[in-house]
């Protein structure tokens, strides 16, 4: 399989080409850039050296790049993915261009126009776990936000199964910086950032429709969610914590069998032993997720959370995952990493 | 006035000698230790040098003292206060033992019996801008909680005012790591904590109770909260984020009235300027509190943030606060100082 | 004294309105900025809300400054101040423009020309322990950098004394990242910053000639030194690592002597006890600097340590010291404030 | 090849696991642990899940251990070393205890009786870029310490060539937390090494005597030199600063080339571009050493800097690369993983 990657200097991009530079059955022809074209890419980051020996090449895309990773700012990869369809070369996009089915969902978040709202048809929103058979056999991947992964895992086999409130559910979210990308802005200037935590885009947060289309098709009803993002002093991982009215007669088993129910088989999503509660750390640098969750009895909420590292399972790590999907390659190729502790 | 600290080596501690040294009108003539009497408090904290003079005594309190702060684990405090108050010392206890009116109460949540229920009645629960009235007068302040501080601050307003739907409360809230004291423990241990996000003491910490006992009577009938504490890498910040139904006909500016009438004329507690959210670093180091809420149409709900730095408004600048309030003196003396940025 | 700013947007600016707040005998009655003029100072810094109630306004200096404190990128401060000192205002740079004695050397390090040569005369190095007397009666003093601060503290009196090896001198220095200033940049992104830690400018920062002209003046002969700035993970405190070969003749005894000596009588300056070494966290927050010493028998050479914060005795705290003895005042009025722990 | 590891749940066991895991030729048969036998390692470490099924048991090592990570503290390897090899396992050791050729200097830094002197001829030391020959064929592998790996990847090609002043090596070192392992103390208490920066062990780490009895086997004579460690508030990295005189006629290119020459084969060892300089993050997470120097003319030293993750190629991924040699593999095979970035 021959890879190209678009956007490759970002931080989803380095970590496309960390992960993929130990997958077996992957080999990086092609690094697109629109500001570093020219340079070698280990000149540019010295972690990688020898074997990131591609050099960085503007963004026209070559022949002979079997996949194509887009990691570029929402609204570009929509305007050139006909394109990239139309020569055969399957696309995964890391921004936001084909994760929402209506264009006009889009338009109100984003504030643009969708570019080729024809394509959305197309496009497969790949989150994996909750949806593999759509991914398969697919040429075109809308891979998921990274809030909106660690939010679906956690509550779509719970909706699926009915056992929600549908109206009740607010999401209390928390991400590392490395989420905000690699520009260099007052709002992740180190001395601003450390030692401080805030809320931030509350209520207006781009990933609150993606969250919501996913969890009101899993309900089989419209619904919305509060979501609130928040910025930890830290790079890395994104913890939700999520607060659900149950419906009437519904305990804590049956919450937890649902859990078990979806993900018995899967090797990246793992619920924690009771008692045991998610923490960024265990993913960091892996492409897993962990829940827990807890019916508290005197409130009568369940109490929700999980936690992923935003750039692999969040991003990059999610992507190569649909990668081997869309190849029939074992879903686990190149991704077998462990958390790094401490 | 002459003030003596028990526990004076822990975080709190430390943190009334800083405090106290720029205050004009409080002479430190006690500062007991049950492992380090003897020891020059100096040459354990280097940063204190010369004005810290006072030798560590073991914690039998000299006579003298006018003003005692106790900042000792749950349970010593209030075995002891009797004494101190018969011997005329008035006494602000930033432990637990007397934050909780009624005993039944914090023997379900600390698992000891409480050692001087007939006190209880004696002491007020000593957040100022909430019960300043309750508080002259008194000889046993109970200091508030860290995170009640913040979450009172923001809730207690709209309760009064009836705005709220009082069985709708969602806290989501979160601490540097200071607020575990200065105890080592793999739990605080750096290389467990950095880069790390969790929550910890779901639906069990101690500190629902004393919310819950205030919200309650703010709202002029019984209530509980769904309260989650989450660790923040970071070591000093509170942040809470609230989640509340509104009353029918009840709308943004109604809630920020509400606020606005409570707060006019408060030296610590701010209402940010629509739009501006809390972050942790406004308060670092001072004794402010940092208010913002907006309400989600698209919810009917409304987010509430509010935040503080746990040891100064959330424990040592507000016992100072009290102490203030307690001699009659301007509140804000000796706690003038702002956070401190970056 | 009236009071005046320029820069006062960022964090030296902003460390001078958290400091002189608590100043009894200083008035902040001129707040200027370049980029902000027009706005309310405390709309953009949330943390000093009411007493900062100065409005920002552009750089001209209005009448009845007393004392401007100047804040700005170098060369600016030099083309300007010839007319402040001619109205009379006292000038306290925290830039580079006016700590070089030679103009030559300013323009070989700094790769402009100066722009006032004829000023520098007037100017004095403010580094208050080291050149006291000459603070007295000048209207121009060229606060010291913060590595400079630090090195010279623990070098000067060795120096004088004539204890060690003038030809040995290297200077390992570790900076938090505030030193950058509040520009965001990819050097000071938080994701590239945290957990990280690397040299920069090695051989080449422009602190260098600073050290060496005040290392020079005290060895009474020209002499160079090895300079290599080191970025910590952390936003405040620099602390330098000082390796110097000793005089035959000359052990631990003399160098400590000769440091009590200097700083008996200094309320900032601190010789620790033996065997407790500086951290930067003593110093967090004040205006005070640790050193410690020890000689190596093995190698026969000194490792000498010293911590400040940069901010504060490197930077803003210093310049208000500077400004008290300018005015007659006591030299740590609004500067007794202790370094924060934890 | 069968692995068994004793210390199993301290860090160096932990990444010795997470290492293995992706290691194809090696299978994790047994991990032993005093403290916690019995247990699941998947449940104390949640990252691990499933992969790790192996449960801990005490530190009996069962029969079918090929090869014998031992990371225990010092004292206790030496203890047993003689048992295991006895039954056939080699033995990679962690600790401090087979590194220093003599036994009389272990006494003298350790402050104990060498346990097994007799063993110590049998053992190599492990750094394979400068040992190589020596470990293939081995039973026993001295893993080198952290501190001593980066020192003497940078120093030892120069020594060896004759380009340094063997008496004027000054090696200023800086560490992550992570190398003080997992136990829990005030020293590595979060809220008192998080934002500050110390010195430790000045003159008197125990990594000292390991690096000059590598340096001094360089150089072909005795030679000492200053060391000193730094705590920086991150987790992971080494970086060390080092000052060193050059010989009369020796310039920059000299000492590159001697680089050059060393590592042009090694794929673990990388030599920076001119300018660029080592950052601890480029190592994060993989078994890779990066390397920078200058001369600086002014001062007529070089100064010379390498950075390397101090649980990977400064302890268990270095433990990996000298199992890959003892069994005659490729050396990079388990180890191809990247340094994380961000």
């Amino acid at each position: 399989m021959r890879v190209g990657i678009l956007g490759a200097t970002g931080y989803t991009g380095q970590e496309l080409v960390r992960l993929l530079s130990n997958h077996a059955a992957a080999e990086i022809i092609y690094l697109g850039s629109s500001s570093m074209a020219g340079k070698s890419y280990a000149g540019i980051f010295p972690q990688f050296s020898s074997e990131a020996a591609v050099e960085l090449q503007d963004e026209t895309v070559p022949d002979g790049v079997d996949v194509l990773f887009c990691a570029l700012p929402h609204g570009i990869t929509a305007a050139r993915a006909g394109n990239y369809l139309a020569r055969g070369i399957k696309v995964i996009d890391l921004g936001a261009d084909f994760r929402l089915h209506r264009p006009e969902v889009y338009e109100k978040w984003y504030k643009v126009k969708h570019p080729a709202p024809e394509l959305l048809p197309e496009a497969v929103y790949g989150l994996p776990e909750l949806h593999r058979n759509g991914i398969n056999g697919k040429s075109l991947v809308a891979n998921p936000g990274c809030y909106p992964t660690a939010t679906l895992l956690a509550l779509v086999p719970l909706l699926r199964a009915g056992l929600l409130q549908e109206d009740s559910l607010i999401v209390d979210a928390k991400s590392g910086v490395s989420g905000a990308g690699r520009g260099a802005s007052l709002g992740t200037h180190f001395s601003e950032v450390n030692e401080n935590f805030k809320p931030y885009g509350v209520a207006e947060h781009r990933h609150t429709p993606e969250i919501e289309q996913e969890l009101s098709e899993a309900a089989g009803r419209e619904l919305v969610v509060s979501f609130t993002p928040h910025l930890v002093p830290m790079i890395r991982g994104i913890l939700v914590t999520i607060y659900a009215g149950i419906k009437e007669g519904v305990d804590e088993d049956d919450l937890r069998a649902a859990w078990q129910e979806s993900y018995r088989d899967e090797v990246f999503v793992h619920v924690l032993p009771e008692g045991v509660w998610p923490q960024t750390k265990f993913a960091s640098g892996g492409n897993h997720a962990f829940l827990q969750l807890m019916v508290d009895r005197r409130t009568g909420r369940a109490v929700i959370a999980a936690a992923i590292d935003n750039l692999v399972k969040g991003a990059s790590g999610q992507a190569i995952q649909n990668m081997n999907i869309l190849f029939g390659l074992p879903e686990d190729l190149g991704l077998k990493g462990r958390g790094m502790w401490p």
